[in-house]
């Protein structure tokens, strides 16, 4: 168990390692933020910075001499960043995590071995097998890249006429995945923390729209059954136990409806703090943000509970944060800005909670 | 209206100005603190630091030049150093009301003159006016410094067999007031803000309870009367209008319960975030942070409105800090600790909200 005074190292500046540091001060934590981007938001609210490349041996090495224990905000942290940094000091959630994370293949592989259901997908390795999971998934069908994915980015749809040569192009002829088409009823999201103790508490379900590819709101509780609800929150902690996960994960989940009534499948591991967890900063007693510092220090996970009868979370993406002067006049609006100095088209610049009574 | 990325200066380092920048990057502004102590809690959380005396000139230009608005955490803010500042960027609130609450003389004159109730009270410049006020205001009656006094400090109590000299020497002999007794049912505060624009909100009137002078607990709502929580907040706004104020102001009060009723006595003005107002960082969906940089940097003020039906908050004076594991173990408590290197009897180390639904 840390003690408060300690430092937490936290790979990446962004938006979540802002939060996060912010989320640390509270607890009485320091927090070193290391990025290779001089500018980066977190910056802004940490006691110590390292401005150096991911794959700078020595900066990393001194970086982690300085903390107490390392956390990272993004999944696609280099192995070798990992490796260096746990010659050091404890790196939480494990890299192990990172490695099952950052490769689609691996992570749905690891899913389906615990029993838990996934969409149907087929190893992508060139376009001959391309061609032979097209016709075993059929068409539409989402062909993915393997690796680096997100916010849409690496994948391409395979609907009636497209030619598979393209599509393969489209995704680089990188290593990948094609996933079978999934008529989902809604898409949800478990966010939870395990601590180093073993212990695991869920928030309640999200449920999340995306919008060209891009998160746009959540809100929660989800609108499904208490059975499914209780099933997704039993998916995660399997996810989590069997991965020896310590800190906050989100598994974002598919909701099939159909006569047999609902069904989860699960989408995508993100072994982080999330975006579809944001509401929790005003919304629940404990936010992710300090429930993942709680997590990784050794220290006892904090209450879940949401405040009000619904909490819905809209992120504001490129111009929408423009509109942050009528977003602060509206009652009941509790606005979160990244502090990022350039807004660019689908750039998550913050986001705006409201608590419904 | 400051636009996201400007600079707010705070005077101070210590946990008002610590939890006011964590408030501010919430918003996306950056916050430099200016406190002359190298270690302050503060600085872990801040875009920009300078480390100089309150006196220092050439420092406070350097400083005012970087930001685009300044605010304080603390009321004793020197007269000379409020002035250097000002010529350089706006103070907020405005320095008249550093005079006027640095002194409890002209601050319960200027309290009077609004028509609004205080103690009975003497002026007690010296030995023999010292007489004169406890001729007339009877014992028991406290004697308190004019200036410099928090937390009980530079204050005694004049009861019977008291001998006056040794009191006017307990007050170190300096310019002080003698003020009647009251006997009162409760303490409480009005914590709320005025924006730049005139508009005014507070929050659920506090009850609070003082240990040895200092803040102990503090419950939202107070157990009051409707009609004399809205006479509280009406107290403060003709305050906080008539000082031209803009920012969070927080009003200590006595509430007087006899054969007529509930009575209103203001105690003391608070130009700043108060302790008293701790709760709303979890118990609200603005905290009172947020709050006074929104007012501060002419943002519209956010929703007072309390989360549950009943917030408590306990301050963690010195060792009670130490239980900081027990405490984040306890399900719902809301931990906040300030990142202060050494714990002192009667220093403050944090605080621990519950939310009761």
């Amino acid at each position: 168990m840390l003690k408060p005074g300690a430092t937490i190292g936290i790979l990446g500046g962004g938006q979540l390692a802002r939060m996060l540091a912010a989320a640390g001060a509270r607890l009485g934590l320091k927090c070193h933020i290391f990025s290779p981007v001089a500018d980066d938001p977190a910056f802004d609210v940490c006691a110590a910075r390292t401005c150096a490349d991911f794959l700078d041996e020595a900066a990393l090495a001194a970086f982690a001499e300085s903390v107490d224990v390392v956390t990272y905000e993004f999944e696609n942290v280099p192995a070798r960043t990992a490796e260096v940094l746990e010659a050091h000091r404890p790196v939480r959630p494990n890299p192990k995590v990172l490695a099952l994370t950052q490769d689609r293949l691996i992570e749905k592989q690891f899913v389906r071995g615990l029993g838990v259901a996934t969409a149907d997908f087929a190893d992508v390795s060139d376009l001959d097998a391309l061609t032979r999971a097209v016709a075993q998934l059929g068409r539409p069908s989402i062909l993915k890249t393997r690796r680096f994915g997100y916010d849409g980015k690496g994948q391409t749809r395979i609907v009636d006429g497209v030619d598979l040569d393209d599509a393969f192009n489209a995704v680089g002829g990188a290593p990948s995945i094609l996933e079978g088409f999934v008529p989902f009823a809604k898409e949800v999201s478990v966010v939870a923390a395990r601590g180093l103790d073993g212990a695991f508490r869920a928030y309640d379900i999200c449920e999340n729209i995306h919008e060209h590819h891009i998160l746009a709101t959540t809100t929660a509780p989800a609108a499904i059954s208490d059975a499914t609800a209780r099933a997704a929150v039993e998916m995660t902690r399997r996810i989590a136990e069997a991965a020896d996960y310590v800190g906050v994960i989100a598994v974002e989940m598919f909701v099939v409806s159909d006569a047999e009534g609902e069904r989860l499948l699960v989408n995508e591991i993100a072994p982080r703090v999330h975006n579809s967890g944001h509401w929790t900063l005003d919304g629940a007693v404990t936010s992710q943000f300090e429930q993942h510092m709680r997590a990784i220090a050794g220290l006892p996970l904090g209450s879940t509970r949401r405040h009000g009868r619904q909490v819905v979370m809209r992120n504001l993406i490129g111009a929408d944060a423009d509109k942050w002067a009528q977003i602060l006049a509206q009652d009941g609006a509790c606005l979160h800005l990244y502090g990022k100095k350039e807004s660019r088209p689908g750039r998550k610049m913050g986001h705006v909670t409201e608590i419904l009574t």
